[in-house]
């Protein structure tokens, strides 16, 4: 199976999951459920984009002119004082145009007269000149944020001016982690004999939340098909499940048998990629996602990024999967087999503004301290010839929120 | 003044804020400020890759060849029991390499024999095949992670094997918001007469929440010279204070008098660029750092990408400033003034992996609502002529983490 049929198997099975009301001050991140329409118009009042002086166009059409100064607007005051014929008043940018004022002249181009009871204006405007008019920029009723959109500072700033003090986002999935293997000891534990420290479980629990998901730690548990039951139908009663380990070809990796034990339909059995190739993906009854990926730890990880991120955003509310961006290499690549393939590399930006992927020196899927500084994995179509520097290659970027 | 000398002048005054220790599971997006250290080798033991049997090499140099069966080696267990001649003994990926054996033979060119008592293997290995040696990845005493290093969930992996179940990172910075102008009122009201909501507060609070920051917001204060200064003394004991408004050159903009009265002394006064002109960088005695950005949101959104996210990520313990990123334009921009001049676009990875910019349809710097769906700002320099679709163009992404 190919990584994007693999991928419609999963996107095919996810729905979004249900919505949740936020303050706006928590809402960073998180993907709008219902659209926020605009409760006003904006501006909601005609105003000045300039400090300068409110005027009539006409009087100011033949320049230099002097008018007498006959107010001052702030911002956030409306005048009920008409401007008339001659007469200019002093506005500030963002405050609101005078009746009778029909242009703003900027305060570059004027100077006091008289201490300040004039103002001598030495550049002509034409109506309307530096106001913004009520509603230019929205009215009303307007959607001002569509459901789907991803909250980033940008959108905060228009969920605001639209009255957005709480909104409308969708959940974000819990997901249980869950790590097995005979050999795994906690990070704070020295590995003794044949045992290493279960690093999936902490590099997981973070790319899931760098998915805007909630990572739930199940902790490790061995090769014990009683003990992995017990674990596993804890973790189905979360939105989605995943396991590292016990799903190779090994004489104790009872992951598979135990998952249909506990009514785990596979959708995805093998996914023709390297490394990750017998990452597995299935479903319950009641929903629940499953994804039981290789114990390696560079396998998991791009188990992880082909099927669990994809199936992450979906759940988020967010329906389409990163694509795969070029880049030039900056090393060399081997040629791939019969599978696609993945290599962790780093990427920077070079002067020219271009993207630049560095391959990693790792040592195989087993080795997670090559994965020091991947920013992605540059990927190769099955059966290509080796890369070398200079050539432009598809890197699958590492979410970043 | 231009943006890359403002941007020294900032950089050249920030020194990284202290360091904190914190556990691996806290660390995601943090700033390492001491290096971590393997404390063993890695991998810690000779080890199989593949499932299959560990063999003597000089047994299978023929094939296909029967070898006897005389154990099995689960990964975790270290067995005393030494592989004689003729022998092969099962073995699981990651597992430890028994005494005697020099290779391991992948189960998919075995079949068992005489009921798994022996093992008929087809294919030959050479000395060493799928043997990953102990210390091939690192050794203990390997520096895994530099200090500088940003924590993403590769480095999770890392630090995990490496031992770092606690790991000391640089302090995030505290940084005090406070929006300035008697026409701001919050976004849970509704603006009346020349009134408009604060978009800047929620923007700029969740801007530094992307840079790593903690922000304190201080909600708003009108153009008071006295509640300015008592709100700015407060502000002035974090480790950065962010202005908006009350900068320019308006009869109520105070912003510059007061922080003088508060004992900032200015570095920057105004940059060459557009929007963002009147922006404002200073520092204190103490070393609190000052930036009074305009109150215009896409001015003010310009202000804190090209002076407040450098400041913040150096406070963070990392020096580098992201760069503009080379887009295709797919749309218009308008030529520019003497100053450089930054553009809202969204931005989207093409079907041949290109990164496409597409410029909104804003109002200006006074509109908040035509930030939706920013990505980044488009930049151009001084004197730049239009630039059409299908250019290519600088593209300054905002932070995403």
């Amino acid at each position: 199976m190919t990584v994007e049929q693999a991928q419609r198997e999963v996107l095919s099975r996810v729905q979004p999951l249900g919505s949740e009301t936020v303050g706006i001050s928590c809402a960073l991140y998180r993907t709008l459920a219902v659209p926020i329409t605009c409760d006003l118009d904006y501006p909601p009042f005609d105003r000045s984009v300039m400090d300068g002086f409110a005027v009539r166009s006409a009087d100011v059409r033949e320049t230099p002119v002097t008018l007498r100064v006959v107010g001052q607007i702030p911002a956030g005051q409306i005048t009920t004082q008409r401007l008339g014929a001659g007469e200019a008043m002093q506005i500030n940018t963002g405050a609101a145009i005078p009746s009778g004022a029909d242009a703003v002249v900027r305060v570059e181009v004027t100077e006091p007269v008289d201490d300040g009871r004039s103002v001598l204006i030495s550049e002509s405007v034409s109506t309307g000149k530096f106001i913004s008019r009520r509603g230019a920029h929205a009215q009303a009723g307007d959607v001002a944020l569509k459901a789907g959109t991803l909250i980033t500072p940008s959108e905060i700033a228009v969920a605001t001016t639209a009255g957005g003090a709480e909104l409308t986002v969708y959940c974000r999935p819990k997901v249980a982690v869950l790590a097995t293997g005979n050999e795994l000891v906690d990070v704070d534990t020295t590995p003794v004999g044949a045992q290493i420290r279960n690093s999936n479980q902490y590099s997981l629990c973070d790319l899931i939340r760098t998915s805007q998901a909630d990572p739930v730690s199940l902790g490790t548990v061995g090769d014990d098909r009683d003990a992995l039951r017990a674990k596993i139908e804890e973790g189905l009663e979360d939105d989605v499940l995943c396991i590292t380990g016990g799903i190779s070809m090994g004489a104790f990796d009872f992951v598979p048998e135990v998952l249909e034990q506990c009514g785990v339909t596979f959708h995805v059995r093998k996914m023709s990629i390297k490394p990750g190739r017998p990452t597995i993906f299935g479903t319950t009854n009641r929903g629940t996602l499953v994804f039981a990926l290789p114990g390696n730890p560079v396998s998991a990880f791009v188990g992880f990024e082909v099927l669990v991120r994809p199936a992450l955003s979906a759940l988020c509310g967010r329906s389409h999967i990163e694509r795969p961006v070029k880049a030039i290499l900056d090393g060399k690549l081997t040629a791939t087999t019969n599978r696609r393939s993945y290599f962790p590399v780093s990427v920077h930006i070079d002067d020219d503004g271009a993207m630049v992927a560095k391959p990693l020196s790792w040592g195989g899927s087993g080795d997670p301290v090559g994965m020091g500084g991947a920013d992605g994995f540059a990927t190769r179509a099955a059966e290509s010839p080796g890369a070398v520097e200079g050539d432009r290659v598809d890197v699958l970027l590492f979410g970043r929120w």
